[in-house]
């Protein structure tokens, strides 16, 4: 069931970090799964990201997200490329998810640092170096200084790039230089793929010399996504302010409900909620949105639906 | 084999947040565990805390971090109370280690909070509640804000203090007016142990209200902070005096050699293959000093314990 | 008018950081300000430290601090000692402020590292030195990590300490692991003064080695602060004990009403008002509190004041 | 000399934030200053930035500050606008140097939140209102959270541009998301300019919607950065690869030797030295590089220049 891609072809694309459907006791919610990954094929796009933040890893015991790994690969069934999150504290766990994520026929895995342990530039390229010794898929590494508080700077980018198996990193930290730093860095090796978190900055990533985004957004609506990336590749500015402005609005009305510092997240998977491709379960410590918040959010995103509905994109 | 523990006896005393003694291949050394263990009662210890940070708890696989509860426990056989670091980003790990720290014999579980994803107090607050509904163990919580980056704010442990399981906190922030603050808030309920992380702060916080520290130190030299502790709670002044200074000189010597962010965990575990009693092997992201650091800890290691011996502390 | 203090009689005990009293037209109160020095002097303080982060510094012009300056030297006349900060950006008008204090008379200079260009610890090593080769007053270093975002290291204020000029050091880092590492490294230099800023860790740090505290609510009650003071020099534990109570109180009743960033300031000015001692009006950026919370502040500064009566400490 | 501009008519393209060029002994190098100026106006800037962080405002005197206004005005002499940072954390200061800046003519001024007292969000807005309020010349808000350790939130902005005389923001955060939920919130507001800090992103905030950058290198290759200016304006990819991969070498090569959190200024001043518009002399805490960093800088600079000459960009 393994996909055989050569690192010579790097990721492009939309790549969304897949939500994990959840049943009210916790476990995985087999039959949403299989709905969003059929919408988000269906919407286009060129990869899954499971287990990422998004994903909600950290709150789930690895029994889920065993179940999550092996359920994934089977649905998408080599239609697309699935990444794997396997990050952890432990690296020994973290080879263990790896292994699964092989058997399984994942495409990547995707890697933060370990983030409990305060720890300079040099452990944590030991660390990396070590657990890419350690497995048999290709790696992503996956910088996240909001939620690790590490940052992997350039020149250990740079210095664990000369690894086989680790093949592109994703970044995550929303800081523009850094990110040009990487594109500059990597100018003259074109096999590393340069992919960006944030969804309010892809087009303009790609636009420089970005491979494409992991959206959250995308999980809701796969199609303003990709139409976005493309538009972003073919440099049709029209298109761009047009969809854009959509982004930022899902970004505002969407992910900032409440103000929480989870609001993202609850805010993604509620209007998930919506569509019927998952309950709004979420793991702890993260919680569901009150009735009254759910009602707002509603309105919110009827609105924007209604809006993709005038621009013809497909939700 | 589960000790018996009135709730309106709180912990008192130095309880080590224990090392855990590793072999070459990431496995538990148990014969070091054993002399260890021996090492730190003999010493007079009021308790063990192993699964902290000291511990390395984040670098463990859960089977070795199962290993090390049961060998404890075993070895231990209630001479002393046992307690148990159940910290995870996911709350259903933490719940299956509780368990597993029940059934084993512990007195209780220490728990910071979910270190991963940003929440605020309330998520904070319905975790540790859920947590607790959850456990059959009685429960500390852990205030660890150098390493979660989440402080467990008064007002939160106040509220959580009402669930007839959380009987305590350990604070590792060093930061001495939040301390005071909860010694302030705690006046009227002695049953709530307040225990300090910082060793270098141990003595003044037991002269105000404090109940006692989770010396790191003590793994070393247990006796030495032992009559710390005593001289602080019969408030003789001049032993503190004299044994505040060693314990500032390891400090200085052994915590903060190299310069690294992890220097704390190499010196500590470096000085104790010095006595036998663990080897110098750690869980990855950390890895051991060099020769040369190792013999120049060694110099440092060898003023000291000629200065416990002057002292007539044993070692 | 200047004071000669030998460099081997440290500073010790209690020095208020003196409020600025001011007039709706941001100008020096100057009536006030006489009543505040008579009732700091009268409640027995042992030194006035103005131009501190409580006096308002940094909201204020150079021509109010100059005043503040002159108007506090010539109404203290010689009785204590006064202690002027003349923290800033720019070294020259550092040292433009130090010129002024010497000629109207001040103790001492105290100078936290100046908060803007982020700088490392050999940067901040050489300005403290090339200011106080440039002054002819005394000078305290003031480490106040949480406004300057830098912390003076441990290293940084020994190797500044050589500097003749350089006499002591006032923390306000709460951190109690920094102050202890102080107190080890000047255990054989006792004329350099450590003084502490967070009145709520006064009493501690005088029990280990500490020389007294820069307590800001000794504006309102001075002998509170001083019977602390010398409770804890004396080492009275009982009425330590019933005074800490006391302080603790007024840092949670008085410092966090309204739950802003400048709750403090707030609190402790608006209090002062109560008293006669100051107008409740500020330097922008900061502002009033409502009528709501002066009202509620008025309960708590009542029963606080009910509490010292029956203590019998003078208000 | 006051220059009548529009408020519909934003400011755009580059606005270099000039150093400012210091005699050894502090004092302002009005001949380097009057270079420097010539340099950037013929190399088709489209305003000045003087007093900023690259200014070296906070290190500045006042009287130096103001030398350095009337000199600007002076020499720019209506022939391009000149904005003035007054940020200070007094507004009364504040105040007086916008006062001062209008007389001499300058065409706005720049302010970052006043950056020593810890405060939220409505003291920010009833800060800069109150600025807003009491100068004559139109003002920008300043983001520059590295520095200030604050941010000014989306919604202040938001608010604060009601107020007729904010005119625009300069943000430094290098926060892309931030930047481009800037960009949607004032898409209808078009007399509202947004230029970016950090120039390694300008071209890409332009491509987006931005209105240029405030970029330090354009005190070196003025023709540089308006050329990539013009590039992004005109869509131009060819052209923007090209220059932005010089801009990346001179972030990578001159502003990040030897590590220093200040090489970035040490860098472009002392490579300004080179080309004899400013002395490499530094307002404390800054400090000038080691010979030996020097001439290693000079390798880079010559590196630089000569790729430049290649790309017949005039330097």
């Amino acid at each position: 069931m393994s996909i055989t891609i050569r690192n010579n072809t790097p990721l492009r694309g939309i790549v969304p970090p897949m939500v994990t459907p959840l049943n009210s006791d916790g476990s995985l919610d087999v039959n949403s799964t299989k709905k969003l990954i059929e919408h988000l094929i269906s919407g286009g796009v060129h990869g899954i990201f499971i287990l990422g933040t998004t994903g909600e890893f950290s709150g789930l015991s690895y029994r889920t997200r065993k179940e999550m790994i092996i359920n994934t690969c089977d649905i998408v069934a080599g239609r697309i490329p699935v990444l794997v999150g396997i990050t952890d504290v432990s690296l020994e766990e973290s080879v263990e998810l790896a292994d699964y994520s092989y058997k399984a026929g994942a495409y990547a895995v995707v890697v933060a640092p370990p983030f409990y342990m305060n720890i300079d530039q040099q452990e944590m390229y030991s660390y990396f170096n070590q657990l890419a010794d350690s497995i048999s898929l290709p790696m992503f590494l996956y910088n996240m200084p909001s939620h690790t508080k590490l940052t992997i700077e350039l020149d250990t980018v740079v210095r664990l790039s000369s690894h086989q198996r680790i093949i592109g990193l994703k970044d995550s930290s929303a800081h523009a230089v850094y990110f040009q730093s990487l594109c500059h860095a990597f100018n003259d090796q074109e096999e590393f793929a340069l992919m960006v978190g944030p969804e309010e900055m892809m087009a303009e990533t790609v636009l420089m010399r970005g491979y494409g985004g992991v959206c959250g957004g995308a999980n809701l609506f796969p199609q303003l996504y990709v139409a976005l990336y493309e538009a972003a590749v073919n440099r049709d500015f029209d298109t761009i302010k047009e969809l854009q402005a959509i982004v930022m609005e899902i970004s505002k009305g969407i992910y900032q409900l409440g103000g929480y510092k989870s609001s993202y997240m609850k805010g993604l998977k509620t209007a998930l909620s919506f569509m019927g491709l998952a309950q709004a379960q979420f793991a702890p410590p993260l919680y569901p949105f009150s009735a009254l918040e759910v009602e707002e959010l509603k309105k919110i995103y009827n609105q924007i639906t209604a809006k993709l509905t005038i621009l013809e994109v497909q939700q």
